[in-house]
C-alpha cells in the first residue's frame, strides 16, 4: 500500500474549505469558512478575506445588519460540548462575554444582549446575558433552541413532543408562551421585526409543504407573508428559509436549493446554498454540491450575472451524481444520491453512506466524507431513509419510535438496489452520529448484506447513552423513542447483536464526545473482542462530536480510507 | 500539521528492509529478510538475491548446509500464532508439511524429520513430524524450545526454573532427558553433531560469563571447546553464539558484537551481527546499529577484505549515538544508549524506549521504532534495565520475582539522567510488549515524571493475562513472577494505578495478540475514559503480537508519530 500518496490525496482533500455566508455586518459580507484548517467567521472587507476570530469556534450567531459585531459560542472543555459566549467585530477583535460551561445548540444577539438555551445534567434553561451578566430566565422543553432576541423579546424553537414542533417567545422579565398555530404543525421562527415574529410553517398543509408566516405579537394572530413577484408560488417549497429583513427565501426541493427575492427566482447555480444575503445591488450566496467545493458568489440584483468572490483554490473531478427515489419494502420512496467515482470501476466498491441525525440528510452539498471516498475510487450511495428531513414533516416524523426500524430496512433496500444494478461488488455501509448507529445495527441485524462497516460517533447502546445524557439529549432520545421506552431500547441498540456481526468494522470515537458517549463504545468493542470478529478501534483523544478543525476531519478520514484500501488490496490479492 | 511530510518520511524509513543470515544451503547463502514488505527467507544465488517464500513467514529454521531445503513456521491464524510448518528449497518452491496449529516458537531439522516444541492452552509437548506424520513426543516444561533435531536426537532449551536455563536432549522414541551441567546454571544448547551437543553455558562462572562447550551424548561429560587462535580468549564474551560447523563464533559485550573464526577476531563493522556462516573462502555476515540499516557484507577468510554483499538503497543519517551506564537508586548500573537526532535541538523532546522481554536488549542493532523517532527529531534513550540480556545472567535475572519493581525505578533514573543533562526539556515514555507494560505502569506509579506515553501491545492486567494465557505464557508469567503470585500480580498491574495518570497516552494493540492480550488492555481503556485522562487507543485488526508485514510496523509507528507531533504541535502554541 502506498500510504503517502494516500495520506496526500486525503490531505489536500480534506483541507478544502467550506464557506456559508451568515449575513451583514454594516453592509460588510460576514461569512463562516474552515479555511486555514480550523471554524472561524470572516468577512468580506474591501475585497480582502479577514478572518474575525483565532482559535476554533462552534457556531455563530446570524449578524446583525447595523451593528460591527457579531456573537458566537466556543467550546472550552476539549469536545465536551461546554460552551463560553463570544464577541467578534470587524477589527478581527474578540472577547469573552461569558462563560456559563452549558451546552449551547445556538445563540443570537442584538445590541444589549444575548440570548441562548443552555442545557446541563439538571435541566435545560433559557439565558440571557445583559451587560456582562449571565441570568437564567426560564425552564424550557429539553430540545429547544433560540433563534432571535430583539429588544424586548427572545423567540426560538420547542419540541413540545414527537409530532410536535413548537415556537416560544421571551421576555426579558421571565414571562415565557409556547406557541403554536396548529397542534401537530411544524414550526420554525427566524426573525423578530418590530412587532412580528417570522415563522416557517406546515400549519395550512401538514407534513406537506410549509409558508412563511408572520405572528403579531400584539394581536397573537397570524399572517401569511405574500410576495409581488410569482415565481416562489410555482415552486411549492419542501422546506424554507426566510430573512425577512433582505425579503430572501432558500427554498428546498428534492436536496437542492433556490433562491427568491421578493419571490422572484434569482439565477444561481445547481446544488446547495448555504446562506445568502443583499448588499448594495448584489446578492451574495455561499453554495456547493456533492461534487463541487463551496464558493460564495454574488449575484446582480437587477441584470442576473453571477460572479465568484471567495473562489476555492481547489478544482476536483470526483464523479458523477444521480438522484433516484428507490422503493423501500413499503412502497416509502427513499430519495438517494449515487454518485459514482470517476476513479473507480463499475461495477467495484460502493460505500452506502448513512446520515447523521436522523433529522438531517444529504443533499446536494459539499461533504468531506463524501468526496474522500470518490477520491479514492469509492461509489457513495447516500439513502435519505425515513426520518430524514428536507421532504416534509410526515417523512420525518416516520422516524419517532421507531429508530433502527424502518429507517434501517430503507438503508437495506438501497443497498439491494446498487447490488442488483450491478454498481457494487462489495458494499459497505458508513456513518456518523446517527449514521454510525445505523451502521453498528445494520452489521448485526443484516449481517449477510455487507462486505464491510465503519462507524463514527457511534451509537451502541442507547440506555446507557440515556443515562449518561444531558437533559437536551435525554430530550432528544425521549422525542426519538415516543417516550422512555428501555425495552424499544434495548431492542434498536447494535451491542444486543453484537455476535451476528460478521463483515469487518472499523469503529471511530472522540474521547470527549458528550452527544454519543465512548463508553459504551468501549463495551461493544469489548465484546466484538470476545467473540473474535474482525475489527479496528480507534479512539481520538481531546476531541468531542463536532469538528473543529482539519485535523478532527483527519482523525476520521484517515482510519477510514485505510481501513478500506486495506480491505481492496486483501480483495484484489484473493 | 503536514500529514503528507509525516507519512512520506515514515513510509520511506518502515520500508527498509532487515537483514539477518541464516546459514547456507548447498553453498548459497541463506538469510531472513524483510525486502518487499513482508517478512521473508530469501537466498543470494549466483550473485543474484531470490525470494524462497511467498505469504509471511514467522520464523525460519538453521538451514542444514548439505541440503537443498529450509523448514519455517507460518502463522495461520491471522496473527494468534497458531503455526503450520512449512518448507521451502533453493527453486523458490513451498509446501506445507504439517498443520498442528498450536504455538510455535522454533523449529529444527534434518533431512528426514522436523521437531518442535508447541503450546496450547492444554499443555507444551514435544513434536516431531516423521515423514509427513505428526506425532506428539513428550511433555516439556512450558517455557522450552527446540534449537536440533540429527539423526535420532533433538536438543532444545527447558527452562526449569526461574533462576535455572537447563537443555534437553529427546530421542525419537520419545525418551527425555533434562540435563544441566550444574544447578543454577543458564545453558543454550546450539546443534548436534554426531554424538556431540554444542551449547553456551556460565556453569563455570556462573551470572558472569559464557563458554562454549560439548555434551558427549555416550557418556554424559561436559568438555570445554578450545580454540588454535588466541583472541577470543581476550575478549571475555558475556554472550555468544557458536556454529561448530563452520566454527564461527559471534560473541556479544556492552551492546556490540564480535565474529571471531577459529578463535581469531574477524574485522567487521562496529554494531550487531545478526547471523554469518562461511562460503568458500568467505565469511558472510549481516550487520546493523542503530543508525545504520541492514547490510550482508563477506569477509575473506585470508584477506580480511570487506565487501557489501546485499546492500541497502536507503541511506539514512539520523543522529549520534552515545552509550552509557546509568547509576540507578542501588547502585546497579543501567547500559544506556542515548541517540540525539540530527533533526531536533537540545533540549527538546525525548523519548526513552523501553524494550520488551523483559529478557531482551537494545543492542547497537537497527530498530524501526527508534529511527522513526528520529527521523522526526525526537532523541531517544533505550534503558537496558535489569532483567535484560545481554549483560549476563545475573544481571537479567534480576527481575525475577520483581517485574516492575526495580526495572522501572531503573527506567525512571534514566530519564532523571537526561533531564538532568538537560537533553529533554519534555520527555515521555513508550515501548512494545513488556516495555508497553512498562510503559502503563510508569504513567501510574510515576505520574510527575512524564510528559507522554506510548504504549504497543501492552500488559495492563497480569491476572487477566494469566488467565488468558496458553501453557507458554502461564509458565513464563510463573518464572517472571517467581510462582502464580496473584498479589504480587495485582500490585504490579497498570491498571492498579490508572486513576494515577496524568500524561496523556497513546495506546495501540493488536486485536488477536495471544501473547499480551486486548481484553485487559480494553479495560484499563475504560478506566482511563472514566476518570476523565487524555488517551488515545488504536486496535489493529487481524494482527497479533509480531510484526509480518510493513503494514504492521505502519500500523503502530503512524498513530505514534501522529500522536507525538499533535502533542508537539500543542507545545509550540503555548
Amino acid at each position: 500500500m502506498n500510504y503517502t500518496e494516500i495520506i496526500k490525496g486525503l490531505e489536500r482533500l480534506v483541507k478544502i474549505p467550506e464557506y456559508h455566508v451568515l449575513g451583514k455586518l454594516r453592509d460588510n459580507l460576514v461569512f463562516f469558512s474552515t479555511a486555514q484548517g480550523v471554524t472561524n467567521i470572516s468577512a468580506l472587507i474591501n475585497t480582502r478575506v479577514v478572518r474575525l476570530t483565532k482559535e476554533p469556534i462552534s457556531f455563530p450567531s446570524t449578524p446583525k445588519s447595523h451593528l460591527d459585531f457579531l456573537v458566537f459560542a466556543r467550546d472550552i472543555e476539549r469536545g465536551k460540548e461546554k460552551h463560553a459566549v463570544y464577541a467578534c467585530n470587524l477589527k478581527g477583535e474578540e472577547y469573552e462575554i461569558a462563560s456559563p460551561r452549558v451546552r449551547i445548540m445556538s445563540v443570537a444577539y442584538d445590541d444589549k444582549n444575548v440570548a441562548f438555551v443552555g442545557s446541563s445534567e439538571d435541566g435545560t434553561y433559557l439565558y440571557v446575558i445583559e451587560g456582562g451578566k449571565l441570568k437564567k430566565l426560564n425552564d424550557v422543553p429539553p430540545f429547544s433552541f433560540v433563534t432571535d432576541i430583539e429588544a424586548n423579546h427572545i423567540t426560538g424553537v420547542s419540541v413540545v413532543s414527537p409530532r410536535s414542533q413548537d415556537f416560544f417567545i421571551a421576555d426579558l422579565s421571565g414571562e415565557l408562551k409556547i406557541l403554536t398555530p396548529k397542534q401537530g404543525s411544524v414550526n420554525q421562527p427566524y426573525r423578530i421585526k418590530g412587532n412580528k415574529v417570522y415563522l416557517a410553517s406546515d400549519y395550512e398543509n401538514i407534513g406537506e409543504s410549509y409558508w412563511i408566516y408572520t405572528y403579531d405579537l400584539a394581536s397573537n394572530t397570524y399572517e401569511r407573508v405574500d410576495f409581488p413577484e410569482r415565481d416562489i408560488y410555482q415552486y411549492k417549497p419542501v422546506e424554507i428559509f426566510y430573512d425577512p429583513e433582505d425579503k430572501l427565501i432558500i427554498s428546498k426541493r428534492d436536496g437542492r436549493e433556490n433562491l427568491f427575492l421578493n419571490g422572484k427566482l434569482i439565477n444561481t447555480v445547481p446544488g446547495t446554498l448555504t446562506g445568502a444575503t443583499v448588499i448594495d445591488n448584489y446578492i451574495y450566496f455561499s453554495h456547493s454540491s456533492l461534487v463541487s467545493p463551496h464558493k460564495i458568489y454574488r449575484v446582480d440584483k437587477e441584470g442576473g450575472k453571477v460572479d465568484v468572490v471567495v473562489d476555492n483554490e481547489e478544482h476536483v473531478d470526483l464523479g458523477q451524481v444521480e438522484y433516484v427515489k428507490i422503493q423501500s419494502y413499503d412502497k416509502v420512496e427513499v430519495p438517494t444520491w449515487i454518485i459514482k467515482s470517476k476513479a473507480g470501476k463499475v461495477p467495484s466498491t460502493a460505500v452506502v453512506y448513512v446520515h447523521g441525525g436522523p433529522w438531517g440528510e444529504i443533499d446536494d452539498r459539499w461533504n468531506s466524507i463524501i468526496s474522500s471516498l470518490l477520491l479514492f475510487g469509492y461509489h457513495v450511495v447516500t439513502p435519505n431513509f425515513r426520518g430524514s428531513t428536507g421532504y416534509g414533516s410526515k417523512f420525518y416524523l416516520m422516524d419517532i419510535g421507531d429508530p433502527g426500524g424502518g429507517d434501517l430496512m430503507d438503508v437495506v433496500k438501497v443497498r439491494d438496489y446498487i447490488v442488483g444494478k450491478k454498481i457494487a461488488e462489495k458494499v459497505g455501509v458508513m456513518g456518523y452520529s446517527y449514521g454510525g448507529y445505523m451502521t453498528l445495527l445494520a452489521l448485526g441485524r443484516e449481517p449477510d448484506k455487507w462486505d464491510f462497516g465503519m462507524a463514527g460517533a457511534s451509537v451502541a447502546d442507547w440506555i446507557e447513552m440515556y443515562e449518561l445524557s444531558d437533559s437536551t439529549f435525554k430530550g432528544f432520545i425521549e422525542l426519538l423513542f415516543n417516550g422512555k421506552n428501555l425495552d424499544l431500547m434495548k431492542e434498536r441498540s447494535p451491542i444486543t447483536y453484537v455476535n451476528n456481526v460478521k463483515a469487518p468494522v472499523c469503529i471511530i470515537h472522540s474521547q470527549n464526545d458528550s452527544r454519543t458517549f465512548l463508553s459504551p463504545v468501549i463495551r461493544y468493542v469489548q465484546e466484538l473482542h470476545k467473540a473474535g470478529k474482525s475489527f479496528e478501534f480507534h479512539v481520538v483523544p481531546d476531541a468531542g462530536h463536532a469538528d473543529y478543525t482539519v485535523d478532527d476531519l483527519i482523525n476520521f478520514t484517515l482510519p477510514a480510507i485505510m481501513f478500506l484500501e486495506k480491505l481492496r488490496k486483501k480483495w484484489e490479492e484473493n
